[in-house]
């Protein structure tokens, strides 16, 4: 078993760097509090004996040597960033078990045939950056470097200056390590395994994503002295889309989730109907279909409600990743090492994406999941317990053993 | 006759300050913009021979002395402040048509009997500090300066920091001064005068506002693991709130309008349900009964439609003015100077607020209007022609002189 009080206070340790406002953190990507989040875990890791690789993504690699020099490496990794009011754990639990793991197992004197890597993904949570799971989707071939690094936070700013100025940028080819396995472990983010009082979610799927980034465009008006019927209310059409994506989840249950998280209203002032608005529809299904049938809809839909106020709309995709199905080897492991270890689990897919989605389509990869009080996620209020982190960070431990073999 | 190509430069030339991006301004209230078009606006009237005052609102006066000491002064006046995203016209004819009519009395060698003063009011527009008018409301008693000076922009500077830092606290006691009559010149910002083919709008009312803050509280949280029926969505209770103000507006018709201009959605992620949105409905219309209901149904309905999401709502008026009945002397001294002059005109209500509304409740009020290209206003592409700008400033030295006496 990892030793559950190190991992907590490791924990605690990297949530003092990016503190937010309400007990959580604000340790976005690519900001100072990023590059000090990353060297502190450097720092960490290197004490633990392992040698780093950094590639043209920023993606931190921590090597632990194997027995067999031939054998690909076993990936154990998830993310440092944060949202810009996130929790403690959101990723931080998956990069940190992974170097508990590394520390139990020089505690124990174990040395694996194949190398383990602990990997910290750039730009996960797409908050600053979109589309999210950014650098591990160029590892995975999905995106070209020069897509991400043109990708622009909402000041404008690029990732390629921003990885450049917080001085992270590696010397690696992304994408030229081969993996034997990936392992992630993550908080659910949802309510279910505390629902069902389970200790460990065995992760067979991930749901697929789509981002759709609205810009309407009205007309800049006096809100005094333009009569209603010469309005062209942008911001009215976007109200409608935002119903209109609720009935389409609503109409697609269960399994499907749509909402909006961000929109921008300009220029933003009292007495000035907005000339523009955009914002991002983020929907989600595990079933392809579905999901494909929901964007299909969406787009249909949205520029009639647009017309129907003489309002511009155009759509982009601004990020997308299909339903995953987990490696089924990896699968088993993880079911095995939970049921070995004593603790309840059950089957569950993830709601939310993971680098493990991107790192699924170049290598076996698979997930485990522990709850999170009141499903609760991407809110400083984020919370979980020391018992919970640690179960899950067993789990890893054994799967990680049993699939680097000893 | 003014000299339409003199006022046209001079309009030319305060637009030089604080350019917009798309032909326009944002010359926003108590920015460094703000302080140099001050800084100009009392050049040019020191050289046409005026004495500045200032108060402690930052109100300028600027006095051309009359032939009786003893006199009240005429006031003529408007605001140098703009949108965000804001016309050359807006505000400013009036204040430099003000100046125009100084020059060409100094022109003329015509010495009124009552003095007359030329003013710049304080953040009418309302972007950066709600409420709009706001120093000619505190001239008049509507506001404490208190208030005034706490009032927060949406980086949380307050008004009175700002007013300070640029250098513009004057030392006159706010309110201190009484006028004989006061008469602003303002575009229009709405489509009739120019489709009745009319130069001038003679003001016989303004319609009546409230700004309603809305705060809504939801949870913030995942947009992909949450379930619909765990989210307690406040951009979804955001739509049917702005959907709602749309169908009491378009009930009351005719003479109502409603919309909203401004939304902050926090943390404004696009994979985060809102925990708080935050946005201004503006209502208004010139008959105070319906403004009323319309303000009491908003406020009860709101509620509900919170209530059914599980959304917290909380709302506060941060704008208000009655509906304005304007003098009927100066009414009809406006309506003559017109008819006296050759001038096509009509009645009209102003549908935006102006400081003509609050001086109205201290003194002799009245507007006179011009006509804008498409009824444009608070847009960048505001336009109206040397001809329009000219005649209205012809009417306002015209009224002007037969209230101040010869
Ligand atoms: N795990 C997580 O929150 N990832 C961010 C990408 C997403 O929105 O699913
Ligand atoms: N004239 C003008 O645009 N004033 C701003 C206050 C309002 O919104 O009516």
């Amino acid at each position: 078993r990892v030793n559950a009080d190190r991992l907590w206070d490791t924990l605690m340790d990297m949530a003092k760097i990016g503190p937010g406002i309400a007990g959580g953190n604000n340790r976005q990507t690519l900001t100072d509090s990023d590059a000090e989040g990353r060297r502190l875990f450097q720092t960490w890791c290197e004490g633990a004996g392992l040698s780093m690789g950094v590639d043209t993504m920023g993606n931190m690699f921590m090597t632990r040597e194997g027995a067999d020099p031939e054998a690909l490496p076993v990936y154990v990794g998830s993310h440092l960033d944060t949202q810009p009011t996130g929790g403690k754990y959101d990723g931080v639990l998956g990069v940190l078990a992974g170097l508990e793991v590394i520390r139990s197992l020089n505690d124990l004197g174990i040395r694996t045939k194949h190398p383990i890597v602990v990997t910290n993904w750039t730009n996960e949570e797409g908050a600053r950056f979109a589309p999210a799971m950014l650098a591990s989707g160029v590892f995975a071939g999905v995106h070209s470097q020069d897509y991400a690094y043109g990708r622009k936070d909402p000041e404008g700013k690029t990732f390629g200056d921003e990885l450049k100025r917080i001085g992270w940028v590696g010397d690696e080819t992304v994408g030229a390590r081969k993996m034997h396995a990936y392992f992630e472990y993550h908080i659910e983010q949802g309510p279910i395994l505390e629902a069902e009082k389970k200790d460990i979610g065995v992760v067979t799927h991930c749901q697929g994503l789509w981002w759709l980034e609205f810009t309407l465009t009205g007309r800049e008006a006096h809100t005094g002295s333009t009569p209603m019927n010469l309005r062209v209310n942008a911001g009215l059409a976007m109200s409608r889309i935002l119903e209109m994506v609720q009935t389409v989840a609503m109409e697609n249950q269960p399994g499907a989730v749509g909402g909006v998280g961000q929109v921008f209203f300009s220029p933003n002032s009292r007495n000035v109907l907005p000339g523009k608005v955009v914002f991002t529809v983020d929907i989600r299904s595990p079933d392809q279909a579905k999901l494909d049938s929901m964007r299909a809809r969406i787009e249909a839909e949205a520029p009639k409600i647009c017309d129907a106020l003489g309002v511009g709309c155009s759509v982009e995709a601004v990020g997308h990743f299909d339903p995953v199905t987990f490696d089924p080897t990896l699968v088993s492991a993880v079911r095995k090492a939970a049921e070995d270890l004593g603790y309840s689990h059950m089957n569950i897919i993830s709601g939310a994406g993971h680098d493990a989605c991107w790192a699924a389509k170049v290598a076996p990869a698979t997930m485990i999941m522990c709850p999170c009080v009141g499903g609760l996620s991407h809110n400083e209020a984020e919370d979980i317990s020391k018992e919970w982190a640690a179960a899950g960070a067993d789990v890893l431990l054994h799967a990680v053993i049993e699939t680097a073999g000893i």
